[in-house]
């Protein structure tokens, strides 16, 4: 089978390469394991070369709200497609225009181009918990509405309406996850608010220092790369029956403090790390951070096979295995 | 000032910009009543003439998806729009790309015209209550999930985000009413599945045969041509501060079952009325009519001054009064 993942020059996109390479297969159209024969990243820029070379990657760098491109990469043997492509929350705040033509122009483009091929693919589409916000319930649960207060989460929220529709009429089989705070991303900082939650991490077992924005009690909803990879895996794999009428859920998580967080880091490496977290509370970020849920109920998605980290300190440790080699740098 | 109407040729449309022209003013953006020097009707075809000609009125024809032809349409001294026009639930249905043209493009395209005119403009977006569906509570409150089950669903969903996130940004002072089903609709039926309600009641007073396709229990939630103009013009001159952060609502309507309607042409217009239904259930309009919602507890617009009808009766005996001249044909 042929498989396409956007923003697939991304870590959550290569990771879930790296994963479906090893494990060779994903449920068909009538959802029977079939071999991948193929898995197409596309990305604006060309995602690296992998570690290990593979003959089944294949990549592809350009606009994905471009129709011609889109209508390219999706050729009519394709089996399923993780759109994963997303102008990130503070730059899609920041840049109104930018954020439509690639959060909405482009999801509209790669389900278009999906809607074209010889049979419904299934189309796994990464929401975000972005799509709560305003006055929400002190617990979010599977009937919340979706009332999201930035441009970011208002395009996710699209998307998934557009996911579910499509998904009725019968042009795609698609599948939508909201998906939490994914801690520990490795790599560089990036544009998203919540950024700084991986750095206090990540960046003091780097051997470098960090900045804190927010105080120790601020709160949010985290997943680690290797669940969030599974729950793409499972989430595919479901038959549509699974989903019925509804194609969105939020993915289980799990609520953390961020003065937890650094208690997480002192039992599992130790204190010389912690103090290399410098608190210089940025009132913009806690201001955003502040706006976030934090608490759910994500009822359904744990009735449907979907799990979270155990907690923090299970997290850190399989950062440190999986981007250290195992051990942090003193 | 200067008001644009989009699907200002439909009879919403048409009789919100005769109650305007009536009115003679509108809230400017200071909250004080400002004279309305001119109201542009914008649909796909031109409206056809008004019975009293009037100076302040204009006419264009045109594609508002058309962002060449909205962007003329919205001349940079335009204060107010009533964004109306969209392509009704059953032709959205039938024809997908149809619906997404108009009621998704055409909206984007109106709002990014919106915009760029030298000040925010107030504008008042006609959503419906197809945006909810699938399982619903048994009363829909304001913070019920938007889980549209119809395409038209989505698409009004999808506009009503996209007026929540300019307004928050400031491009827009948006405000999006859920409408009820309106009766009674004057003219002919339409392509909606719930053009059924107006006939029902309409033909009979004409002197014509109607045909009745669901059962006497069915219910859906209502509103009169007269009481959905007195909300836009609510909606348009509240402060945004009445608004705040969300700037959509269900406007309050009435429950009635079709047995009870009926009941109400008996006893306002008499027996003979009644015998021109026919009963002719269809099982693709019933089962379309059950899934909609038509219990609701609008608490938030009662609180901001939206007003339901008091009853079905005064519902009809206003249209015999608007549309027949006080009397239905014998």
């Amino acid at each position: 089978m042929r498989v396409v993942i956007t923003g697939g020059a991304g870590f959550i996109g290569r990771h879930l390469a790296r994963k479906l390479l090893e494990r060779g297969e994903l449920a068909g159209a009538d959802g029977k394991p079939r071999k991948i024969g193929e898995i197409v990243l596309v990305d604006i820029v060309e995602a690296a070369p992998f570690p290990k070379p593979d003959s089944r990657l294949t990549v592809m760098a350009g606009d994905i709200a471009d129709e011609k491109f889109t209508a390219g990469v999706m050729t009519p043997d394709t089996d399923s497609v993780f759109h994963l492509a997303a102008v990130v929350s503070a730059a899609a705040e920041a840049d109104f225009d930018l954020g439509m033509h690639v959060n909405l122009d482009g999801t509209r483009a790669v389900l278009e181009a999906c809607r074209k091929l010889s049979a419904p693919p299934r189309v796994v589409f990464a929401s975000s918990v972005a799509v709560f916000g305003g006055d929400m319930p002190s617990t979010l649960t599977d009937q919340t509405a979706l009332t999201p207060q930035t441009s970011y989460g208002v395009q996710k929220a699209i998307g998934e309406l557009l996911v579910n529709d499509m998904s009725r009429k019968g042009f795609i089989d698609g599948r939508a996850l909201r998906l939490p705070t994914i801690v520990v991303r490795p790599g560089k900082p990036n544009k998203a608010a919540s950024t700084f939650a991986s750095s206090i991490i990540r960046e003091p077992l780097a051997g470098q220092e960090a900045v804190c924005p927010v105080e120790a009690d601020a709160r949010m909803w985290y997943l680690s790369p290797r669940r969030v990879v599974e729950a793409f895996i499972h989430a595919h794999d479901l038959p549509a029956s699974a989903w019925g009428w509804n194609r969105s859920l939020t993915l289980p998580g799990i609520d953390v403090s961020v003065g937890d967080m650094v208690e997480s880091l002192r039992r599992v490496a130790g204190e010389r790390f912690v103090k290399r977290i410098r608190w210089e509370p940025d009132p913009v970020i806690k201001r955003i951070v502040a706006g976030w849920p934090y608490r759910f109920a994500p009822e359904r998605a744990l009735k449907m096979g979907f799990k979270a980290d155990k907690n923090m300190d299970e997290i850190i440790a399989a950062h440190i295995e999986d981007e250290l080699g195992g051990k942090p740098v003193d």
